[in-house]
This record gives structure tokens, sequence and C-alpha cells, in this order.
């Protein structure tokens, strides 16, 4: 099966993935849950109902976009609320209704969103854009205020293919899925598969700069954008003329990553490629994270690069491996995961092999490779069931530069297990390198332990040392879940006041009433609408 | 001779290249003039001196950097007059000094510039950045006002080099030969090369979005950088704590571009790569402009990419070979310059040449390489004598997708034909791609036609034809050389008015007297400070 062929999934509210497609935790997990001290929760409760929108801002809505576009009810409102991070979940859990939106709404078109933002702009109406819905950042939270959402899924057509140009023109709500499932019927692929692949949408990929798991070979999305549409309360911004240009500043890179502050991105134009006629993933195995790391440096300095190029640390590797050792902190090395797409993919991987070879890796063959390939977008489904049983699970990501990931690593690792211990619940800390490029690295982290009685407390403190230590260490807050609220005054503290201060007067000038995803990326202290 | 070799080059205010290495121009050149119908135009003028700053304002530059560090009298000062666009040159000769700066002044650290921008802004003295000087878009001439030129060469070091991460952090005057050279001493090469190379400047390349002739291999220079360091009126912003991030807008390409307008940026971190073990630079030829240009696409598309890869039309191609058909506008095929440098260039160079004979390309052997490769920064030297003559000489570029270029081309070509042709003086122009993408690539014109009594006016008018050409065909108003004053309405409508308002706001906040490069980029009528 390739990515083209999986379906849409219909994402359950409060819980990950395609309920037709439900994990079970193995036994050997539930045994080692034991070991962390978990106990099963108290179950969860209903949502309760909150005063919705006023009649007559239900009636403008009405009026433009037909009754049927327009949702009140408690469902379709509790469906539109927050994303999937694990407090997320857990707020899900506690049925807390604080930031449900008062109504959702579906336009169908750019001319209805750019009406819509004017009219809500005028109303003083706040409004969250939500296509995928899974921010796992708080990007769809705004706190303190009513506001609608603004579900983009009618907006799912591929516009324009360029043949010639190898470009795509598609609208925001096209989800993962249905894009390359679109692409495919042409011969194209955009090469986009984010562990939310199944729920996330084109829109939500440009507006917090996503990265796929196939970035080695493909680009991060924001590399694949060359054109935007963007519909403000103050009007449409239009930008790409070119796939590179002088012109100024690079604007279309002020509206990626700009998390619906500054507009609802309602197209993009983006690079596609023909579909890959090969593939295979393999598995190689490295002595320490340290030398993994060496290796696949090389390849990303020197290159050739594969499409899919990941290194697992040691008690990642003992977990996806099912070591019984991992309790002990693992101790048989470290896998990385090597994978190609394209045309001759067998000359690139003699290439790499020589590379990897040569900076002490062994090769495991495919077994290991088509393992992760057939899983990857599965370890998000572990996460429900793991909560159920009481594990508090959440990741968090970070990029440096080569140099300083090993201290990055190590200092974020020691700031989370002395959160968590501090706490009585010492976890295990898993750690990834997932997207790499000539001067740096991504590091991914998953934490597990068992919850407090609080577990949304618990990780809030595991959080805020974590990103301290980020900070301390000289790497981004974050490589490609974005900003959210999790984020906000660590990525203040990153680019510094003023920087802060030249976004919130562009945001004043397209947004002048503070009504797009208020409290969003910006600190609310320093948002012109607050 | 590699880059890093070249010296670093004096410039001549008014006439470019390094006088120790004047070209003059081959007798066929003079023949080929006279079908044009040029003449000798009048001699050139002296500058006149204007008044200077006021002594209260010489005092305080004189205490924040030392008097050695302002120089006001009229030979600094008409050194620092302008860059080296044809008009520019036409305004030196008339011994123009309407925009001549009031003094030069040198600091020597991010700290003196930050103090300077400080004090200038409480002045209300304007300033622009001036690092190599060679803007070829009016980006160094603020109209209508008294400035201070901020000459950077002083800030001339490298000062980090990361082996791990493969960066180096470098002072923005350091000009484009001293990098090479200082990074050729630890074994690392830049590989940014443009046109300018021997003139242009670290700061100048980071703040015109520069791209280089070996862009195919080594990418532009915005891809280049991975940090930034800009002192502002209002203090200073560092940027770049990874290589990439989705923490918010990419706000270093919000730096990159902007010319000077929102801050001076006083040091670059930019990825490095082994100095090239090897090189080869070679001819190809095919039969007309569009069947080359499916071959580069194809390249650029599919891989693999050499080096250097650039298609000259058939116009250029002929004057390239001397060939006499030219005045009858080129017959013989175009030509294509393909470079390779790096470890292993034998293999790519064979991939490469099976992608270009299957698109009906011939290999013409390393002469044709080779001669470009050792004229590759001469071209520009020739402007002068050409001028000396009688000629009108003058470049324009652009960029656009693959699926526009033929239309680009033609529109552009058009335009310019037409309106030179009514003022009496009918060009030749001559056009050739030097930057592909997988989505699209640049176009350079070169434009050559007899000078009229006012050679200004008569670019002026087929500038603006072009420009509007370039609009209608939907291609960006500048690839590769900003925007300066001569962009600046066509910029304005590329990105639209929201667009720049929001520009605007982001200088209103970083400069809020309006003191930096006034004028440039952003149109006076909008700009804050005017």
């Amino acid at each position: 099966m390739t990515e083209s062929d999986l379906p849409v999934a219909q994402l359950t509210p409060g819980r990950w993935g395609d309920p037709a497609h439900p994990v079970a935790l193995p036994p050997a997990a539930l045994e080692a849950l034991k070991h962390l001290g978990v106990r099963r929760p108290a179950e969860p409760a209903a949502p309760v109902d909150r005063p919705g929108l006023s009649n007559e801002a239900l009636q403008l809505l009405e009026k433009l976009l037909g009754a049927e576009h327009l949702k009140t009810d408690l469902e379709t409102r509790w469906g539109h609320t927050r994303g999937y991070s694990t407090p997320d979940l857990l707020r899900h859990r506690a049925g807390d209704t604080t930031d449900m939106p008062a109504a959702v709404v579906y336009p169908a078109s750019h001319d209805e969103v750019q009406a819509l933002l004017t009219t809500c702009s005028e109303q003083h109406l706040a409004v969250v854009p939500y296509a995928g819905g899974t921010s796992v950042v708080g990007g769809l939270a705004p706190q303190g205020t009513a506001f609608i959402a603004v579900d983009l899924r009618r907006l799912e057509r591929l516009v324009e293919l360029d043949e010639i140009s190898r470009t795509a023109t598609l609208e925001a709500g096209v989800r993962g899925t249905a894009a390359e499932a679109l692409l495919a019927e042409r011969g194209y692929t955009l090469g986009h598969f984010p562990q939310s692949y199944e729920g996330a949408s084109i829109g939500g990929y440009a507006a917090t700069r996503s990265s796929g798991q196939s970035s080695a070979g493909y680009g991060r999305f924001d590399q694949m954008v060359v054109g935007l549409t963007m519909a403000t309360p103050r009007g449409t911004i239009e930008l790409g003329k070119a796939p590179m240009s002088a012109a100024g500043p690079d604007l279309r890179q002020l509206v990626l990553g700009s998390e619906g502050t500054l507009g609802i991105i309602t197209s993009v134009v983006v690079r596609i490629r023909p579909r890959p006629v090969e593939r295979s993933f393999e598995g190689w195995r490295f002595g320490s994270f340290d030398e993994g790391l060496v290796a696949i440096r090389r390849l990303a300095q020197d290159g050739p690069l594969p499409t899919v190029l990941r290194l697992s640390d040691e008690a990642e590797t003992a977990i996806n491996l099912a070591d019984p050792d991992v309790l002990a902190g693992g101790s048989g090395g470290v896998q990385a995961i090597v994978g190609f797409e394209g045309e001759r993919t067998g000359v690139r991987r003699t290439e790499v092999a020589a590379v990897l070879t040569a900076a002490g890796g062994e090769e495991m063959g495919e077994g290991p490779g088509e393992t992760w390939r057939e899983g990857r977008y599965r370890a998000p489904y572990l996460r429900d069931p793991l909560l159920d049983e009481g594990a508090l699970v959440e990741t968090l990501e970070t990029a440096g530069f080569w140099s300083a990931l090993p201290q990055l690593k190590a200092q974020v690792t020691e700031a989370l297990v002395t959160a968590l211990t501090e706490q009585g619940t010492p976890p295990i800390v898993l750690c990834h390198v997932s997207h790499v490029y000539e001067t740096g690295a991504s590091l991914y982290f998953t934490v597990i332990c068992a919850q407090t009685d609080d577990p949304i407390a618990q990780w809030r403190k595991a959080k805020t040392a974590a990103n301290a230590a980020i900070s301390a260490a000289g790497g981004t807050i974050t490589h490609h879940h974005g900003v959210g609220t999790d984020h906000r005054s660590a990525y203040a503290e990153e680019v510094g006041p003023l920087a802060i201060e030249a976004l919130q007067a562009v945001k004043h000038v397209l947004d002048p009433n503070g009504i797009l995803n208020p409290g969003i990326l910006i600190p609310p202290d320093l948002d012109p609408a607050s």
C-alpha cells in the first residue's frame, strides 16, 4: 500500500486516528507499564454545553454561507474543540469545554472565506481556521474569548496542475491523503508525509511549516510552496510569481508559519514530482547514537541523501525492537531507517551503503525498514490506549546545528527526567533524528511515565523544563510542530521582542480588530488586539 | 586560477571592475557598433561639490567613531555615490552629485553600527548602508534627502567557523573574494559567485537576495544563510537557532531582501562546503533556445544537477561565439554551459550528458566551458568601453515558472525592441537562463543599442516597457538584482498594497524615524517616514 491509497480518516474528537483501525497495546507494553507505576485513571466525563453566539451573529453567518453550512450543535462544536496534544486529549477526557467554538462554519471558496473574515472583523467576532484540526501545540485553542471555528473541508479541490512547471494548486482544506490521491490520478506526488498525514490538511501544513517523514528527499512543506493565496480581514494577498525572487523579502515566508493569525490561507501552489516507480526501506545498526549521528551527518553534508533518514537513540531502538533491556536503559546499539523512492534507487542505495558502512554502520536488511514503513502512521494510535491505562505519553521536538545536537539532546532529556522524577513519576525518554540538513538536524523526544492525579499540570511542569533546556542549549523551540499557545513565550524569547513587535505590527495591518486566532503565536500581552 | 585566488578589486567610481585589469573592445565589436549607428558621446563632466552635514552632526559622528573614520572630502563621497547600473554610470559621467552622500563613515563592529543607528535616528539623519556598492537597481540612491553612507569595509572578519555544522560567521563588509580567501585557508568555500563577485560583499548578498553563477550546485545566497544579526534604530535583532524551524514565520526571510530599509545586517551565519577537488566546464549545443530549455528543465526537475547550468539564446550565442550572423538575428543554434565542481564529477558528468544527449544536445567539449569560466567576471568590464563609444548597454532579469518562460522571454524582448526602435535606436537583445529550479528559472536580458542624446531618459522608457511586459507575462520583477528604486513601483504591484502596507508597518517598528535607505524598496508615497 502506498500513501495515495490510504483513506481519508474520520478522526474521532479526543482520540487520534481512524476508529475503523484501532490499535491495541501489545501485552509486553502493558507489562512494561507496571514498572512505571501506572494505574487506570478516572473514566472520561461528558462535555457540558456552553452558551453559543448571539442570534444576530448567527443570522449574519447564515446569510453569508447558508443555514446548512453553519453548525451550532454540541456534537459538531465538541468535535472542533482543540487539537491532539496530550493535554488536549486529557482536557477532552475531562469534558472541558472552555475552548469549544461557539459555532462551526463551512465556507466553500476563497471568496466565501474572504467575505466571512470581512464580516467577522466588522463584528469583532474571533475566528479560528480549522483544517485538519491536528495541532499538537494548542494552535486551535484561543483562551477567554468566544470564537467561530472555520472548517475548511469544503475547500477540497485540486484547482490546477501544471505538468511543465510541475506545480499543483491545492485548496487549503484538502487532506494530506486526499491530496496524494488527487495527484496520483495524474501520476504525481507531493511527497509530504507527516505523522499526522491521515488527518492534517494542506492549509495546516502551510500555516505551521510542517515537515514530513520523507523530508530528506522531498523537503519541508515550506520548501514545496511556491505560491499562496490568503484571505485577511483587510482583503486578499496573493504571492509567488516565480520559484525564487529577489523582489524584497520573501513574503511567502511571512505567511508560512503564521498559524492563522494573519489570515486564512485558502490555497497554495506546490511543487510536485512524478510518483516514485521504486521504493525500498532498510534498517541500519550503529554502536551508539553518537556514532549514528556522525554517519547521517555525512549523508546530509556530502550526500547522497536517501528519501527517508531517521536515527533512533538507544532507548527508542530498544522500545522499537521490544528489547526487554529497555527499562535498564537499552544497550544493543541504535537503529537507523534509510528509505529510497524514485528512479534508480539501487544506485543511490549502493552509494549510501558505502557511506554508512565506512561510518561504522551495519546493514540489517529490509525487514526493519518495512516494519517501520508499515507502522509509520500508527505510533499516535498507541497514545489513546496508553492514556486509558493511566500512562502519560507526549512528544516534543526541536532542531539545532550539528555541533549543538549532543548537548541539546542531553539537556532536554535531563530536564524531562528531573521534572517528572521530582513529581514521583520517573519517565522513559526516547529520542530520534528524523529531519536532516547540511548544517543541523531535528531531535524528536517521546516521554512515557505514569500519570499523577493532575496529569495536565504534571506535563506542564515537564514541558516548561524542556522548553527552558532547549532555549539554554541553543535549539529552536520547534522544528515542525509549530508555536500555538504552548510555545508562545519560548518563541517570543527565541526571536526577541523587536521581532515580535514587528510581527505584531504586520498582524495589526492585516487583522486590525485582532479576530484571527487570538492568543496563538503572538503572546497575548503583546497582541495589539488584546 | 580559482575564485579564492582572485584579488579584492579596488573598484573605480563610475567604472566597473579593477582598473588594473581593463578590458578593451575587440575590433569586431567596434565594427558591429557601427551597424547600430553608435556615435561617441560628450566627454564626462567633473562632479560639483554640494553642501555636507552640519558641524553639529559631524561632531556627533566624530565622537562616535573617531575623526579618522569619518570622511567628508569630495573624492570619498563621490566614490560612494550610487551603484553600477548603466543609468548610474551615465549620471556619473554627467558629474551628477544629486545623490552623493553628505559624509561617509566607517564603523568597525556591530556595536559601532548599532550606536550609529541609534544616534542617527535621534538626529533624523538618513543613512545608506554601503558594503560592496555594486547595486544595479538604484539601491544606494535615496532621492531628495541628505544622507550618510555607512561603509562597512571594516567589518571584515571571519568570526567563527564551525567544522561540525559546516557554518561560518562572516561580517557584512567581507567582500566576496575575501570571503573565499578566508574560507579557502580552512579548506572551505561559500560557492557564491555572482557577476559582481569582485566588488560585492556578504552584507549586500544578504540584503538583496543575491544569486551566483553556481546556484544550481550551491543554491542562492538566501538559501545559504542560516543565521543573521542586524542592527536597527530600535536595537539588535538576532535570528537563526537552527537550519530550519517551525517557530512562526521564518523572520530571517524578512531581513534577507530588505535592502537596508529595516536595519543594517552586520553579520551572517552561512552554510559552507569543502573546497571542490575537481572542476570541469563544458559547452553543449542545442538546435534552438526552446529545445535547450526543455533539456535544462529535465536536469532541474529530475536531476542530476551540475554546479553551473546556463543556456544562451540564439542571439547571445552568436555574440558569444563572435558569429558574424549576429546582426541578422543569429542562426547557428544555442549554447549551454554545464559546469561541475566537487567530488566524483566524472560520474555526474556522464549522467548529465546522457540527459542532455537524449534531449537533443550535442557536446562541444571543454573549450567553450573554459572560455566561459575564464571570462565569467569580465562581461561587465565591457560596458564602460561600450559606453565610451556611444553604445547603450544594460541588463535586466526576471524569473518565472517553466510554462510561462517562453512567453515571458518573447514579451520582454518585444517590449525592449519596440521601446528602443521607437526612439530611433533599434537594439540587439540577448537572453540567457542562468538559474534553474524544479518549477521554473530566471531569464537574463542584455540590451545593446546606440545612445540617443539623453540616454538616461532613453533607457527609462525601455525599462518601463520591460517592467510592464514582465508583469503582464507573470514573471517576478527581479530574480537576483533586487528592487532598489528602479523596481519600486513594479514590486509594489507584484506583491500588492496589503503586503506593502505590512512591510511598511515592520519598517515603522524597526526604523520609526525612517532614516534607513529612504525611498528604497518601499514606494515613497507609502513610506511611513515620508
